[in-house]
Protein backbone atom coordinates (compact mmCIF):
# COMPACT_ATOMS: atom_id res chain seq x y z
CA UNK A 1 0.00 0.00 0.00
CA UNK A 2 1.17 3.55 -0.57
CA UNK A 3 1.86 5.14 2.42
CA UNK A 4 -0.19 8.93 2.91
CA UNK A 5 0.43 11.81 4.07
CA UNK A 6 -1.54 14.53 5.11
CA UNK A 7 -1.57 15.79 1.67
CA UNK A 8 -2.36 12.92 0.14
CA UNK A 9 -5.47 12.50 1.87
CA UNK A 10 -8.95 14.35 0.48
CA UNK A 11 -12.56 14.45 1.81
CA UNK A 12 -14.24 11.66 0.13
CA UNK A 13 -11.13 9.32 -0.53
CA UNK A 14 -12.47 6.12 0.38
CA UNK A 15 -10.76 2.58 0.71
CA UNK A 16 -11.52 -0.82 1.27
CA UNK A 17 -10.03 -3.71 2.91
CA UNK A 18 -9.33 -7.24 2.46
CA UNK A 19 -12.15 -9.81 3.89
CA UNK A 20 -10.83 -11.52 7.41
CA UNK A 21 -12.64 -14.84 8.47
CA UNK A 22 -13.73 -15.09 11.90
CA UNK A 23 -13.85 -18.29 13.34
CA UNK A 24 -15.45 -20.00 16.50
CA UNK A 25 -11.86 -20.63 18.19
CA UNK A 26 -11.08 -17.28 17.58
CA UNK A 27 -14.16 -16.07 19.25
CA UNK A 28 -14.45 -18.22 22.69
CA UNK A 29 -10.27 -17.27 22.60
CA UNK A 30 -10.44 -13.34 22.50
CA UNK A 31 -13.33 -13.96 25.46
CA UNK A 32 -11.84 -16.18 27.45
CA UNK A 33 -8.82 -13.28 27.56
CA UNK A 34 -11.11 -10.16 27.78
CA UNK A 35 -14.74 -10.70 27.59
CA UNK A 36 -15.45 -14.15 29.42
CA UNK A 37 -19.60 -13.86 29.37
CA UNK A 38 -22.07 -16.54 28.35
CA UNK A 39 -22.20 -15.29 24.75
CA UNK A 40 -18.89 -15.37 23.70
CA UNK A 41 -17.40 -18.27 25.43
CA UNK A 42 -19.36 -21.03 24.93
CA UNK A 43 -21.80 -22.42 22.17
CA UNK A 44 -25.05 -23.60 24.11
CA UNK A 45 -24.86 -20.91 26.79
CA UNK A 46 -25.00 -18.42 23.77
CA UNK A 47 -28.19 -19.86 22.48
CA UNK A 48 -30.07 -19.50 25.32
CA UNK A 49 -28.96 -15.85 25.85
CA UNK A 50 -30.26 -12.70 23.67
CA UNK A 51 -28.06 -13.20 20.85
CA UNK A 52 -29.39 -16.77 20.39
CA UNK A 53 -26.32 -18.18 19.33
CA UNK A 54 -22.62 -17.47 19.93
CA UNK A 55 -21.20 -14.07 18.86
CA UNK A 56 -17.81 -12.00 18.95
CA UNK A 57 -17.01 -9.32 21.46
CA UNK A 58 -18.21 -6.06 20.06
CA UNK A 59 -14.26 -5.42 21.15
CA UNK A 60 -13.11 -8.17 19.35
CA UNK A 61 -14.68 -6.71 16.48
CA UNK A 62 -13.01 -3.29 16.77
CA UNK A 63 -9.49 -5.08 17.33
CA UNK A 64 -10.21 -7.06 13.92
CA UNK A 65 -11.31 -3.89 12.20
CA UNK A 66 -8.38 -1.94 13.21
CA UNK A 67 -6.07 -5.23 11.62
CA UNK A 68 -8.04 -4.51 8.80
CA UNK A 69 -7.34 -0.86 8.65
CA UNK A 70 -3.69 -1.53 9.19
CA UNK A 71 -2.80 -4.55 6.82
CA UNK A 72 -4.95 -3.75 3.76
CA UNK A 73 -6.93 -0.64 4.57
CA UNK A 74 -4.85 2.76 4.29
CA UNK A 75 -1.03 3.22 4.90
CA UNK A 76 -1.28 6.22 7.02
CA UNK A 77 2.21 7.85 7.45
CA UNK A 78 3.48 7.41 10.49
CA UNK A 79 1.20 4.32 11.15
CA UNK A 80 -2.15 4.97 12.36
CA UNK A 81 -2.18 6.83 15.60
CA UNK A 82 -5.79 6.91 16.90
CA UNK A 83 -6.46 10.39 19.74
CA UNK A 84 -9.44 9.10 19.66
CA UNK A 85 -13.09 7.91 18.91
CA UNK A 86 -16.77 8.08 18.86
CA UNK A 87 -19.67 6.94 17.92
CA UNK A 88 -18.51 3.33 17.79
CA UNK A 89 -21.65 1.08 17.46
CA UNK A 90 -22.58 -2.58 16.24
CA UNK A 91 -25.82 -2.61 14.86
CA UNK A 92 -25.46 -6.40 14.23
CA UNK A 93 -23.87 -9.04 15.75
CA UNK A 94 -20.20 -10.85 14.22
CA UNK A 95 -20.96 -15.08 14.26
CA UNK A 96 -18.63 -17.79 13.87
CA UNK A 97 -17.20 -18.13 10.02
CA UNK A 98 -18.29 -14.61 9.46
CA UNK A 99 -15.73 -12.78 6.63
CA UNK A 100 -15.60 -9.23 7.51
CA UNK A 101 -14.30 -6.50 5.68
CA UNK A 102 -13.38 -2.57 6.49
CA UNK A 103 -14.60 0.68 4.18
CA UNK A 104 -13.15 3.69 5.21
CA UNK A 105 -14.28 7.45 4.13
CA UNK A 106 -11.99 10.04 5.01
CA UNK A 107 -14.60 12.55 6.16
CA UNK A 108 -12.37 15.66 7.10
CA UNK A 109 -8.56 16.65 6.93
CA UNK A 110 -7.22 19.40 9.20
CA UNK A 111 -4.16 20.98 9.21
CA UNK A 112 -2.85 21.38 12.74
CA UNK A 113 -2.76 25.42 13.92
CA UNK A 114 0.06 25.01 16.12
CA UNK A 115 2.55 22.56 14.48
CA UNK A 116 3.40 23.07 10.64
CA UNK A 117 4.26 19.50 10.36
CA UNK A 118 1.59 17.54 11.10
CA UNK A 119 -2.51 17.63 11.14
CA UNK A 120 -5.43 15.33 11.89
CA UNK A 121 -8.30 13.42 9.74
CA UNK A 122 -11.29 11.93 10.61
CA UNK A 123 -12.26 8.84 9.28
CA UNK A 124 -15.93 7.31 9.23
CA UNK A 125 -15.03 2.97 9.52
CA UNK A 126 -18.09 0.34 8.27
CA UNK A 127 -16.85 -3.18 8.83
CA UNK A 128 -19.45 -5.15 6.96
CA UNK A 129 -20.14 -9.20 7.05
CA UNK A 130 -20.22 -10.83 3.60
CA UNK A 131 -24.02 -10.24 3.65
CA UNK A 132 -23.32 -6.63 3.54
CA UNK A 133 -24.49 -5.86 6.87
CA UNK A 134 -23.25 -3.20 9.08
CA UNK A 135 -21.51 -4.81 12.54
CA UNK A 136 -19.45 -2.27 13.29
CA UNK A 137 -19.53 1.72 12.99
CA UNK A 138 -16.93 3.72 14.24
CA UNK A 139 -15.52 7.63 14.01
CA UNK A 140 -11.84 7.95 14.48
CA UNK A 141 -9.57 11.27 14.68
CA UNK A 142 -6.22 9.96 13.45
CA UNK A 143 -2.86 12.42 13.82
CA UNK A 144 -0.96 12.36 10.02
CA UNK A 145 2.58 13.51 9.36
CA UNK A 146 2.72 16.43 6.36
CA UNK A 147 4.95 15.25 3.69
CA UNK A 148 6.37 18.47 2.90
CA UNK A 149 7.67 18.95 6.72
CA UNK A 150 8.91 15.37 7.14
CA UNK A 151 11.15 15.07 4.29
CA UNK A 152 12.48 18.44 4.36
CA UNK B 1 -20.11 -9.40 42.34
CA UNK B 2 -23.84 -8.87 43.25
CA UNK B 3 -25.87 -9.22 40.06
CA UNK B 4 -27.74 -5.75 39.24
CA UNK B 5 -30.63 -5.22 37.38
CA UNK B 6 -31.48 -1.86 36.95
CA UNK B 7 -33.47 -1.19 39.72
CA UNK B 8 -30.42 -1.55 41.21
CA UNK B 9 -28.60 0.98 39.49
CA UNK B 10 -28.76 4.95 40.68
CA UNK B 11 -26.73 7.85 38.67
CA UNK B 12 -23.79 8.23 40.51
CA UNK B 13 -23.32 4.68 41.40
CA UNK B 14 -19.45 4.25 41.54
CA UNK B 15 -17.62 0.95 41.00
CA UNK B 16 -13.75 -0.13 40.60
CA UNK B 17 -12.14 -2.86 39.51
CA UNK B 18 -9.02 -5.24 40.97
CA UNK B 19 -5.75 -4.11 39.26
CA UNK B 20 -4.19 -5.90 36.11
CA UNK B 21 -1.02 -5.92 34.81
CA UNK B 22 0.30 -5.42 31.05
CA UNK B 23 3.33 -7.49 29.54
CA UNK B 24 5.78 -6.77 27.12
CA UNK B 25 4.98 -10.01 25.47
CA UNK B 26 0.81 -9.20 25.85
CA UNK B 27 1.31 -6.23 24.03
CA UNK B 28 3.25 -7.46 21.15
CA UNK B 29 1.27 -10.34 21.19
CA UNK B 30 -1.70 -8.35 21.00
CA UNK B 31 -0.33 -6.02 18.28
CA UNK B 32 1.08 -8.95 15.89
CA UNK B 33 -2.56 -10.41 15.73
CA UNK B 34 -4.52 -7.30 15.36
CA UNK B 35 -2.57 -3.74 15.61
CA UNK B 36 0.79 -4.79 13.41
CA UNK B 37 2.64 -1.63 13.77
CA UNK B 38 6.10 -0.79 14.62
CA UNK B 39 5.43 1.18 18.02
CA UNK B 40 3.53 -1.88 19.32
CA UNK B 41 5.83 -4.91 17.70
CA UNK B 42 9.32 -4.11 18.65
CA UNK B 43 11.03 -2.50 21.43
CA UNK B 44 13.99 -0.55 19.29
CA UNK B 45 11.77 0.39 16.22
CA UNK B 46 8.84 2.00 19.30
CA UNK B 47 12.30 3.92 20.61
CA UNK B 48 12.34 5.72 17.61
CA UNK B 49 8.81 6.27 17.42
CA UNK B 50 6.38 9.25 18.50
CA UNK B 51 5.76 7.38 21.58
CA UNK B 52 9.82 6.89 22.27
CA UNK B 53 9.28 2.90 23.45
CA UNK B 54 7.06 0.64 23.39
CA UNK B 55 3.13 1.21 23.64
CA UNK B 56 -0.01 -0.96 23.92
CA UNK B 57 -2.58 -0.41 20.86
CA UNK B 58 -5.17 1.14 22.07
CA UNK B 59 -8.03 -1.38 21.25
CA UNK B 60 -5.70 -3.67 23.67
CA UNK B 61 -6.49 -1.18 26.17
CA UNK B 62 -9.69 -1.40 25.40
CA UNK B 63 -10.03 -4.85 25.55
CA UNK B 64 -8.09 -5.08 28.82
CA UNK B 65 -10.95 -2.61 30.11
CA UNK B 66 -13.83 -4.79 29.12
CA UNK B 67 -12.34 -7.38 31.12
CA UNK B 68 -11.62 -4.91 33.83
CA UNK B 69 -15.37 -4.58 34.15
CA UNK B 70 -16.39 -7.95 33.64
CA UNK B 71 -14.40 -9.79 35.69
CA UNK B 72 -14.22 -7.41 38.73
CA UNK B 73 -15.92 -3.67 37.96
CA UNK B 74 -19.99 -4.71 37.80
CA UNK B 75 -21.63 -7.51 37.57
CA UNK B 76 -24.87 -6.36 35.27
CA UNK B 77 -28.07 -8.77 34.86
CA UNK B 78 -27.91 -10.52 31.01
CA UNK B 79 -24.41 -9.90 30.80
CA UNK B 80 -22.26 -5.93 29.59
CA UNK B 81 -24.13 -5.82 26.21
CA UNK B 82 -22.87 -2.67 24.80
CA UNK B 83 -24.77 -0.82 22.94
CA UNK B 84 -22.18 1.96 21.58
CA UNK B 85 -19.38 3.97 22.90
CA UNK B 86 -18.74 7.67 22.57
CA UNK B 87 -15.96 10.13 23.57
CA UNK B 88 -13.39 6.64 23.14
CA UNK B 89 -9.90 8.31 24.52
CA UNK B 90 -6.57 7.41 25.43
CA UNK B 91 -4.95 10.60 26.48
CA UNK B 92 -1.81 8.30 28.04
CA UNK B 93 -0.19 5.30 26.24
CA UNK B 94 0.04 2.07 28.17
CA UNK B 95 3.64 0.76 28.49
CA UNK B 96 4.85 -2.49 29.41
CA UNK B 97 4.52 -3.56 33.29
CA UNK B 98 2.05 -1.51 33.89
CA UNK B 99 -0.89 -1.89 36.29
CA UNK B 100 -4.07 -0.76 34.99
CA UNK B 101 -7.55 -0.23 36.54
CA UNK B 102 -11.13 0.59 35.98
CA UNK B 103 -13.00 2.95 37.49
CA UNK B 104 -17.19 3.47 36.36
CA UNK B 105 -19.66 5.60 37.40
CA UNK B 106 -23.21 5.32 36.25
CA UNK B 107 -24.40 8.57 34.75
CA UNK B 108 -27.95 7.47 33.16
CA UNK B 109 -30.43 5.21 34.04
CA UNK B 110 -33.27 5.24 31.69
CA UNK B 111 -36.80 3.06 31.49
CA UNK B 112 -36.99 1.72 28.08
CA UNK B 113 -40.14 3.32 26.15
CA UNK B 114 -41.77 0.30 24.22
CA UNK B 115 -40.03 -2.36 26.26
CA UNK B 116 -41.09 -2.48 30.23
CA UNK B 117 -38.70 -5.68 30.86
CA UNK B 118 -35.45 -3.42 30.35
CA UNK B 119 -33.56 -0.11 30.05
CA UNK B 120 -30.29 1.09 29.44
CA UNK B 121 -27.64 2.72 31.08
CA UNK B 122 -24.77 4.89 30.37
CA UNK B 123 -21.41 4.43 32.19
CA UNK B 124 -18.51 6.76 32.29
CA UNK B 125 -15.45 4.31 31.79
CA UNK B 126 -11.86 5.71 33.37
CA UNK B 127 -8.57 3.63 33.10
CA UNK B 128 -5.72 4.16 35.14
CA UNK B 129 -2.30 3.31 35.30
CA UNK B 130 -0.41 2.83 38.31
CA UNK B 131 0.75 6.42 38.48
CA UNK B 132 -3.00 7.75 38.40
CA UNK B 133 -2.81 8.94 34.71
CA UNK B 134 -5.77 8.34 32.85
CA UNK B 135 -4.68 5.98 29.65
CA UNK B 136 -8.54 5.86 28.73
CA UNK B 137 -11.90 7.21 28.99
CA UNK B 138 -15.23 5.96 27.43
CA UNK B 139 -19.04 6.30 27.80
CA UNK B 140 -20.95 3.07 26.93
CA UNK B 141 -24.83 2.49 26.81
CA UNK B 142 -25.35 -0.63 27.85
CA UNK B 143 -28.72 -2.50 27.67
CA UNK B 144 -30.03 -3.86 31.24
CA UNK B 145 -32.90 -5.98 32.07
CA UNK B 146 -35.20 -5.14 35.07
CA UNK B 147 -35.46 -7.57 37.78
CA UNK B 148 -39.31 -7.09 38.85
CA UNK B 149 -40.56 -8.25 35.13
CA UNK B 150 -37.58 -10.82 34.29
CA UNK B 151 -38.30 -12.98 37.70
CA UNK B 152 -42.23 -12.79 37.07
Amino acid sequence: MRERYLEDLQVGDRFESAPYEITEEAITEFAREFDPQPFHLDRDAASKSIFKGLVASGWHTAAITMRLLVTSGVNLAGGAIGLGADELRWPNPVRPGDKLRLEVEIVEVRQSRSKPDRGTVRIRYVTRNQKDEIVMTLMATVLVPKKAETTK
